[in-house]
């Protein structure tokens, strides 16, 4: 169905692999950002962008809730859970004795800490703006390391001297794509919501909460963000189990937009197992 | 009564501003990280740590939520309200025109981000370690910018070409005060808890927030963070009107311990007005 696919690139990130697994067959093209993703889908470039949402270690990212919330019309479409390996590479021919700096994505560089201190110590660590741009300053540099996905390693013809070499193995990532639509009931989908109040906000989540739990409908995530205009005041973001034209969960939805001052359904898709 | 504060540095960072604000005449000692301020006040090199918890358009600073929830036994022992207001600094002689370049802490760049596309279009956007990290810089390079603080201007001799160059007004960061003790009762207080579930947690959320209703007390907060264990299990951080010995909150933080698996009581301490 996905005719061509952007995503948060450049070529060899994390979504790049993501979007291989979502689809293998569809063209795969790459966006600087996460808004550059989304506006690529809203000017139809790509019928669909893969963005990440939330990391299994580092929680929400909140550069995409913030777009969802504030900056876009697009829906969550589907959503994709990956597995997140890290690995060291280095210029072909570069040993582990010659690294004096390591350059890596800030998360990536915190996320490979014990490994780093433990196989490399003493060496300098330096911010990239991405693990692919990390991998790409090899090119120029024989006494680097870059940490990245094996994929950056093909791109950049760079050498893979340790794999899997994050501290915590349970290190996952979960993207959504965003779409002009959202998806078709298949019988386990989720509703992504946000909403917010005028004044007291955490006192009416918990009204709003009742609301759903009198339906009996499951709760799967609760998420704040600041609604940008006054500290202490906030966006809630929600997962609901079911799909928004089920009739509960479309009565709920309509019980909770009378209990919020603005409510944005931020779209319907299959659950992933 | 605090003889030595330790604050998230460098010297001239937006830490050291609110340390100042807090108490301008204890000594002031800079840390390089949230983790060695927290780490420093467990040894007593300084009575208490000066940290950011949350900023009004980028939301929590999840670093210091992770240590509070997984990494220290401190407490909150007061919070600091502090107004954001950012200045691009130059070495003093360089002009606008000369800029070819803007170094800056990548959530200070974004908060610019309209005055750089209208004041200084198609120049370079460096990401830099901190605020202050971006203003040493510019001791070497004449043809660069910075964005930093009035302080930082001082300290490393640098010229303010424009003061209060964020694109929204409302930019506001609240940082709290990390001690080995909380704070007496004020009559004016406020309680941070954080708790997590074995399971079903957005659920068992709502169970707990009706402990809370159920006893009149205004609940200020909510915030998830990822348990690091699984993706979609969470702790969750609230802030609650009053002070743990109040006998009120007192029982309801006995009903929420017999409902949550891990309750960690982050500390009492005055509300800011």
């Amino acid at each position: 169905m996905t005719k061509r696919l952007g995503y948060l690139g450049p070529a060899g990130s994390y979504a790049e692999q993501a979007a291989t697994v979502y689809d293998k067959n569809s063209e795969k093209a790459p966006y600087p950002s996460i808004p550059t993703v989304a506006k690529a889908v809203e000017n139809r470039e790509v019928s669909a962008g893969l963005v990440p949402i939330e990391n299994s270690l580092e929680g929400a990212v909140t550069y995409t809730l913030d777009l969802l919330i504030h900056d876009s019309k697009l829906l969550i479409s589907d959503e994709i859970v990956l597995p997140i390996h890290h690995n060291l590479l280095v210029s072909p021919g570069t040993t582990k004795q010659d690294i004096e700096v390591v350059y890596s994505h800030p998360q990536a560089l915190a996320q490979c800490r014990k490994y780093l201190e433990n196989e490399l110590p003493g060496v300098e660590l330096i911010a990239a703006l991405s693990t692919s741009a990390a991998v790409k300053l090899l090119e120029k540099e024989r006494k680097a390391a870059a940490i990245g996905t094996i994929r950056a390693a093909e791109i950049y013809a760079a050498e893979i001297i340790d794999s899997q070499i994050e501290d915590k193995a349970n290190n996952v990532t979960r993207f959504v794509l965003l779409s002009e639509n959202d998806s078709e009931p298949t019988g386990n989908d989720k509703t992504s919501i946000c909403f917010t109040f005028d004044d007291d906000a955490p006192g009416l989540l918990y009204t709003v909460m009742g609301s759903i739990a009198k339906e009996g409908i499951n709760l799967a995530k609760v998420e704040s963000r600041p609604n940008k205009l006054e500290l202490g005041r906030y966006f809630f973001l929600l997962d609901l189990e079911g799909h928004r034209t089920e009739p509960k969960l479309s009565r709920t939805l309509s019980t909770i937009s009378s209990e919020v001052s603005e409510l944005k359904i931020l779209g319907s898709y299959p659950q992933h197992s």
